[in-house]
């Protein structure tokens, strides 16, 4: 079933966290998984979070990414209204460069999980890898496409030559 | 009209965070401002959080106090839904000693405030202070009370005798 | 009796600070709060920040919002030495990105409460939000305003559209 | 299938990481999750790492939990060597907390993800049931009682009662 | 004239610094150099801090010093009352372990010099050794003490015998 | 006798850092007390270091100004060498800010005291003017040029006019 | 033996990580040490990794120089595969600007060492220098090439004229 | 010839931190490597580090390992004044975990190389098989010898049987 619908949902906290966020959007492009993206400000729109979180199972949806800085509530506070798996991006901050987006995503309480990607855009692109990754354990196509993506990585970098000096 | 019904509310996250939330109990107390506490986990009661924070007023709260540790979400969350005035107090958490709750309390983005207070007991008692210092804006009865706390408070250190050594 | 006389005093260490603490003037004016800010620094002129804050009760204020930098012992301060809430904005500093403002700000001893808003811009909008709910408890326009100033802040960003990938 | 075989592995540094990572079995057994643990040391078992972690989907593994403390590589090695999910669980650290932990296993450049959970014991927790709700995905069983826990949890909050003061 | 009178003031923020701050008033005595204590809190007892600060260089003090915790400012402050050198001693908080404190003290705007010591006892014995350093400067009886304290203080550590393995 | 020869010294690890320590030179230069500056490193020539600090006194300095950055030793070796007040300048760090540099003077153990300015600019400003207090003490020409210098510093900032807003 | 074929190997764990490791093999040009880049990502391409590690020694090299940034486990991982001396170079990051790279580099569990140096090109020249330092060990001709380079480096420093100032 | 002699120096700031040392001298008996440890303070006994730096070489030491705690100076110094390669230690200080220790080590200036281990025990272990790798380059005995500390290391990891759930 993962391969019907849009199983991918990226929100996030403002419009400007989207140059962060469409990294996750283009590489689930890449391995051809579909996505919705959201502005969801937990803060600003509570109401918006709370109706998306508590029905983003019944949407369809498998995997919920979640970005955001700052005091960073939504990947937490949508984890606790849905009990698919939220994946969260610490989105860089101006002041503390993202240590407390980071530590407000990752310092879960036990009995809500988020699992946590690094900070900034290697972060958004691994929570769509990640979100691929438990796509793939039941769609063996995305499986093959996902090992292939990393195959190619592998290679990319075994291309380089060695230098050497004196 | 602040000197009618229970103008403080207390909430936490947890029943361990009552430690730490406590020392806010007892300063209204010693203040004679009317305080209710209660359990609310924003991650494990989202649905009470939110129909106590959309609540709150119609309650005929004023002020809440929000004390919660790590990812500490409950302040954020609670000023996100109420336009009542919000003061966070971060729980000293285990690994991280409240450098987590506090960066989490207190990083808000433009547009909902949290009015947050040190890490701890002293921020828990402040943060009873900081109520009633608003409370006492429009209740003369508790500005006089609250003048006569920290004139006591003052006088105390100043009986202090000097030292002097040699 | 808040909608009489300027109830808002902005209050901070030099005038560098402007460039933060603007944002909480400008929040003010959107709400219709009157205001007043003055350059008092704790550390050049002590004698000012004593008088200024011992007589802001006499004066008419009603909240003081206390922007600083660095060893930012300026909202502290004032909060020792007047009985009306006191809410800090840490400014970001050059070499500490606001981490030491942020900590002189909002550790503050048991006794004498700082309500501390978040580094930097942010902080100061929040500043001015959380001065106008305080107000905002005795007076019902103000309530009027501050409600619709959140709801068209929701409605902002419910008008975004969803994006879709693949 | 998810309920075939043993789902979850959960891999450690080293025998003393066990106080923490048991949190994570007993959390799966409550799920009726089954689980393997295995002593895997980055550092002092490199080949058993690379034969546990290239093998691991071979073995039926669908997810993997990997705690670790200081300089922790097992995670992120795990990742780099398995398709499947890993999520990594930051042991406490002596000197630093689990700060330095935190770090070592979030930070992942992009190409390669480590879903992170919180420093301690309530990672452990978590990781366990970020695995249960991949798992999950495509096991309504294990979806219905992951359901339950949630209501369970969400239940023994919403019965403390609340308190009064004066 | 540094030996007539107590050329060294030591205050403090609340009388459970004196733990701390005692081993600068034992150093002192060790070099004959004459003191007085007094407890001085820049939040609970301003008007006393701002009283003695003022009249520090009349009452015959030639130096200061001022330990604190959390958001200490009494060095600061002290600082911007008296031409006299202050030397801070960053007292050992609960939560932060003197972080905050050490930050409260030393980052200082430009205008307003603190000589800050290390956290803790180290830096109260050190701020002791500081000011001696300075009475010293006109006052070759002093010089000749502290010369003879720190002799002995390296020939103490000398005297260690060298150990040998294997 | 402050005013005959050179009573301050300014030392520095490197060319680069004169950037940061001729803010100390110029206050100095302001208060006119004399001073002469090395590029004296730690690292790169300590033999240059020994020799300085250790002759120092003898060269008829009163107080050494010491600015370092990174692993900053020089402050704190120098005063391993001389019985003369020292005080450090912690110069911002590339990568870490000044952290480290910070860390690094302020640290020291019992029995070595380095009086630390704050980070950068603000703080070789502020050591040049604690130096300028110490000599002070024996001099009452400085202390009158002192006195003047901070009166000009709070009348400069008293004459900033208030705003008002709405 | 150390003079024969190429001793050191600088590796990293990307392309971009030669802008900082460039500085290490620059400085063992200075000193005619040969050495030979390669890049091998830990993450990308463990299997890379492992076979150079693994046969490190059988490949004649002395010393293994390694950069990595973020969750920097090339360093660590290379150390746990050869018994050569491994030198690890954190380079610095985007947002944590090398702290996370220290750190995980640095905090290496008991029984697998990685000598760490600073942060950034400091570092990438100091392992340089310190892998010299090694290999002069059992080579006469680097000894004195090293500490020419040594005796160089502090008369250049030795050449910088004093400043006086008034 | 490095079995001629004691190829090793631990040296440390003072008698407290040889509860961490000794690991180190334990490490270098099991491995069968001579060593001398020497209290040498670089605060409290400056000319006792430099006649040992200065001297090292000469004395027949190969490598240097240094331990010192908080603004530790000790490894930096001594790595200033001998060609050897140091490593360095940071101990575990009281107020900031060692924090400050390891910055003050490792954050050298392009120039002078340490190689940094671990905060506390596992660093001092780690000094020790870093050293035995050094000395094993010229040492085949040696090197044997920490091949099979190695692999007894890794055998004892390979032993702990895996557990299972459920």
């Amino acid at each position: 079933m993962a391969d019907a619908g849009r199983p991918v949902a990226i929100i996030m906290g403002s419009q400007s966290d989207w140059a962060t966020m469409q990294h996750a959007a283009e590489t689930l492009d890449t391995l051809e998984v579909r996505w919705e993206s959201r502005i969801v400000s937990a803060h600003r729109t509570p109401e918006r979070l709370f109706s998306f979180a508590k029905g983003a199972r019944e949407e369809g949806f498998k995997v919920v990414i979640a970005g955001a800085g700052g005091a960073a509530h939504l990947p937490g506070m949508t984890a606790s209204l849905t009990p698919l798996p939220v994946f969260g991006v610490p989105v860089e901050s101006k002041a503390l460069s993202g240590m407390d987006s980071l530590l407000s995503i990752v310092q879960m309480p036990a009995g809500i999980p988020v699992g946590t990607l690094a900070i900034g855009k290697a972060g958004a692109v691994n929570a769509a890898l990640l979100a691929a990754s438990v796509l793939a354990l039941s769609d063996p196509g995305l499986a093959g496409r996902l090992d292939a993506f990393r195959a190619a990585q592998t290679a990319k970098i075994a291309e380089t030559p060695s230098n050497e000096g004196v």
